[in-house]
């Protein structure tokens, strides 16, 4: 499997290349307007044809690629489904699995950040390297994503991660949507062990803990989400 | 093997982690001052052992990490050999291996950059996955290190990364000290196919081109020169 993750720095955001080598068929995770250029060129050299660029969830802090991307190849835009965004080729259910040649991407339904957010779980099926989750904002290396826009809700975050992310094999890799601290990469048992939000909270303490978090809002979040809800598409354009 | 490539925000270092999970031995590359207190918690985190600091070169753009890691942990200090480096515990030639249990890291004769450079080839013996090379600024994805100052070489440089990396197996991936692009790792089959600084110029074209480059000096040289001659100690505790 071709696995490579990608750094956007103005939102410090994380977009994942996933591909089968043989079959040249390629997915892009949370792909970024402003990286599009270096992400279609990387595509081009490595002589991958775009199949899928999935988003984990409509992002308050950056503006998807998804739009101009499928405006350069033939790839399906596909978002989690509940997700806001009309213009997608399709919406992804919790479970389902997407195919690139001998590599399985499963959705995995892990709302709370925002009321509709897929991890990805991304696994090789003819190697036993250990499992990668791309945890989008569900999962951060040891945090988490805010809950209070977008009907975020810290109940239903705690349930998702812990029941959902938290049940997966403990030498599974977990790569977020964002770090901020310059990690790139954690497991599964580092998270249940480590993860000062969820380690010695209960739900109801969890709960308490993010709604008294009192954030500033993301800089771009009133052009990113409606621009989002459009596919990254500005008005003019769609 | 544990692999952790880490990122420093202010100079867009990276830093690498490896480690043998069975061992808990670990060694760091190319660590930052700044970011020490957040490698060493990891260490701490993962019940790491830091048997080895590591510098890939003198670097110019940042202070090192390995005075302070080195006051916190018994970790050797290990350069290249020829570095001005008195302070180091030792030197280290090419193709000299260093061990972390199972986990094997070669240095490789790099210079041209700096007059003193290695890239370390790491390899997990129980395995039969990709090598994976960590270069430091020799060969950086698509491009490569400035050969200006330091006493820099540009033909040095041309003949040690074909001879000595580009001779690798293609599929070993090309871990980087920088990418400003936000690409975090490369192989030596794509960076032979597309590195435009090489790619199509013999070594004569290569050196006439490095030569005119005409680039800024490092914002912060005038500091980490001296300071990593000091393995990032400032003068009054040395």
């Amino acid at each position: 499997m071709l696995f490579r993750q990608l750094f956007e720095q103005e939102t410090w955001t994380y977009t994942y290349l996933i591909a089968d080598p043989l079959t040249k068929e390629a997915a892009l995770v949370d792909p970024v307007l402003e990286t599009v250029e270096r992400d279609f060129k990387l595509l081009n050299e490595l002589g991958l044809t775009l199949k899928f660029c999935l988003e984990t969830h409509v992002h308050a802090d950056h503006i998807t690629g998804t739009g101009k991307l499928r405006e350069l190849t033939d790839c399906e835009g596909i978002v989690p489904e509940h997700a806001q965004v009309a213009c997608a080729s399709r919406l992804i259910k919790h479970g389902e699995v997407l195919h690139l040649g001998t590599v399985e991407i499963q959705a995995i339904a892990t709302l709370g950040h925002t009321d509709s957010h897929m991890a990805y779980l991304v696994q090789d099926k003819t190697k036993t390297d250990p499992l990668k989750v791309l945890t989008g904002d569900a999962l951060l290396i040891r945090g988490c994503g805010r809950t209070d826009f977008q009907s975020g809700d810290a109940g239903t975050l705690y349930d998702q991660v812990t029941q959902h992310l938290f049940t997966l094999p403990e030498d599974t890799l977990v790569y977020p949507g964002h770090d901020y601290r310059g990690h790139t990469v954690s497991t599964i048992g580092e998270e249940k062990q480590w993860n000062p939000r969820f380690v010695g909270r209960n739900r109801d303490q969890f709960v308490e803990f993010m709604n008294k978090l009192d954030l500033p809002y993301p800089k771009k979040i009133m052009a990113a989400v409606p621009a989002n809800e459009r596919c990254g598409r500005m008005l003019a354009s769609v």
